[in-house]
């Protein structure tokens, strides 16, 4: 029994060994090499899209697909037969994620965006510092007394609400299912409209899946206050990006801070290099999986022993 | 007996009455006017030095002076007599001084300042999104596992250090007197040398004085690694800024994210708007005191039952 690892990034492969399979290195942007292709169990990290085809073609025996990304959507879009196990990588990008979130809402309340733009200029903007307003109404300018509503409350969610409560945020969450998680209220989905009104500031943290395709659209963005910031850390698809580009131009909603988009690299062409009041992150959030051994040496003995896999999908 | 206060700011003038004194609003930008230069108390923010010179040439019956300033540099530069007592304000500003400096700090690590050079452009900046090596050494890329230095452990560090404990940092301070504060291990000036050779982001709050001027001195900007950050939220006066500015040019320090600075606004022929990875904010972390009135209550009572006060200098 063959289990494929990435090369595309330092794994600590001692630790995962004294299992039943045998272990072998593969190049994530080449084709799986023909002795490797009666695999049966392959770990993703950024695999091209064309090596994934090539796997989904080639490797007959797979049965599981450990991803190291949280929305392992490459994966499931390669064409593997449905049979495979996928499990994702959830977990392995909380904090980075998280941390990433809490950075795009800070800029967003202390408009370092701005800053520099005056910075460049070799100009002071005075109108943003020295004597202010203390958390004015209908401005989001502090963590402190606003209304962050988490769309998607997952593992990332539950690591950045802490640091969100701790800075004096009132957080509430959406999900499929509502309840108390973690000390938060979190609500379905027919409550979305009368949280959206009382938000100052809508973290998205979705998968990507035909579920959450525009989420976010005209008639919610409508929902929102015109200073409330949108944070999108999640995937693009979950937002209409016309209907955000057309909110952000007519004023209508404080801002938006992407780190996720319909098409990434961002086109040329795409609205948001110009939209006011927008933050682009070029995918920065994750991209560096935290304790990846320890998920894989998990699901590992699992897969070994007959039981049910972590985070399958 | 006669209380002079600002209206600079919206002050709840109710919570302060029943004390002796009598409550008189005064223009923190004019003379102080002939009827109110027999008062014993006056509440600054954000006077004009002008304002501050005539008051302490002509209101000579002044005892106590309460800044709304944790660094009350205006006041103590005027010429006020000595037997007149200062207090500031420090605690008003703990959590919007720590929030904006958790925000440079997170701006330092995640390169969002580099992104804006990028969007302003037009530009996808591919080398910091995607893939990455997970907080590789000689980086300062996370605050999660990094060496942070806080150098003046006062008020706005012990509000500050419990989101950087959080975020997975190592905190240490640095202070007049070493030992535990708040479950953090301060240490005196001796260790400085020691603790910045092992710093990834120096922190500094330090108020402004003779004893910190150019305490960020060539010397001790030499002992720190290549790529560490330093954020300064306390005075300008604390950095020998041209040696700042030739570390900056020389790639010898990560970079610099400042907050203050030893002339405000910042001079259109200062080097820090040429230097390298330098993140300049107006002056931006505080500004807006929370929490005035009940400080001034409470020192006001002190004040009448002949008590010590709270935050004298
Ligand atoms: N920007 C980046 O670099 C980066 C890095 C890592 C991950 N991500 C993205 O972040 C996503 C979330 O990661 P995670 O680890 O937190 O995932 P997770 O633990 O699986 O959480 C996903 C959350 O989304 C909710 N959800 C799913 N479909 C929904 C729908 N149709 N309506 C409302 N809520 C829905 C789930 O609700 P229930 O709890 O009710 O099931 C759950 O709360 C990933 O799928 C990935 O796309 C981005
Ligand atoms: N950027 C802004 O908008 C903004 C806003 C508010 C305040 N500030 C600045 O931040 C400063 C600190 O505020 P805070 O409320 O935290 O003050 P604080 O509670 O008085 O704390 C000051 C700290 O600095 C230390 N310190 C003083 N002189 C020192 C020296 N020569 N060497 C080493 N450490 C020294 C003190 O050490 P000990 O504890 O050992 O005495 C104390 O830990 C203020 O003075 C003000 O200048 C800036």
């Amino acid at each position: 029994m063959k289990l494929l690892y990435p090369t595309s990034l330092a794994l600590d492969v001692e630790s995962l060994k004294g299992f039943a399979p045998s272990l072998h290195p593969y190049d994530v942007r080449q084709p799986i090499p023909d002795e490797l292709t009666d695999a049966e169990i392959m770990i993703t990290w950024c695999n091209s899209g064309d090596n994934l085809k090539d796997a989904a073609k080639k490797c007959k025996n797979l049965k599981w697909i450990q991803s190291l990304a949280a929305g392992p959507n490459d994966v499931l879009n390669a064409g593997f037969d449905k049979s495979v196990t996928v499990t994702t990588g959830s977990g392995l990008h909380d904090h980075t994620v998280a941390e990433h979130t809490l950075a795009l809402l800070l800029n967003a309340a202390r408009k370092f965006y701005e800053m520099r733009d005056y910075q460049l200029q070799g100009k002071w903007p005075q109108h943003l510092g020295g004597p202010q307003p203390d958390r004015p109404k209908g401005k989001f300018t502090s963590l402190r007394g606003a209304n962050v509503t988490v769309w998607g409350f997952g593992n990332i969610a539950k690591t950045l609400t802490p640091h969100l409560l701790s800075l004096g945020a009132n957080v509430r969450g959406i999900a499929r299912s509502s309840g108390i998680r973690n000390g938060i209220e979190v609500y379905g989905e027919d409550k979305i409209g009368e949280l959206l009104g009382e938000t100052d500031a809508l973290v998205m943290i979705l998968p990507g899946s035909e579920a959450t395709k525009h989420v976010l659209n005209k008639e919610r963005l409508g929902m929102l206050p015109d200073h409330a910031w949108i944070v999108n850390v999640g995937r693009g698809t979950s937002i209409d990006e016309e209907a955000l580009a057309d909110a952000l131009d007519a004023g209508k909603i404080g801002g938006a801070a992407l780190d996720v988009f319909q098409k990434e690299p961002l086109p040329e062409g795409s609205r948001f290099w110009k939209t006011p009041n927008t933050i682009i992150s070029p995918h920065a959030a994750g991209g560096r999986p935290q304790g990846s051994e320890e998920l894989i040496a998990y699901n590992l003995r699992r897969f070994c022993a007959g039981q049910e896999l972590k985070n399958v999908i």
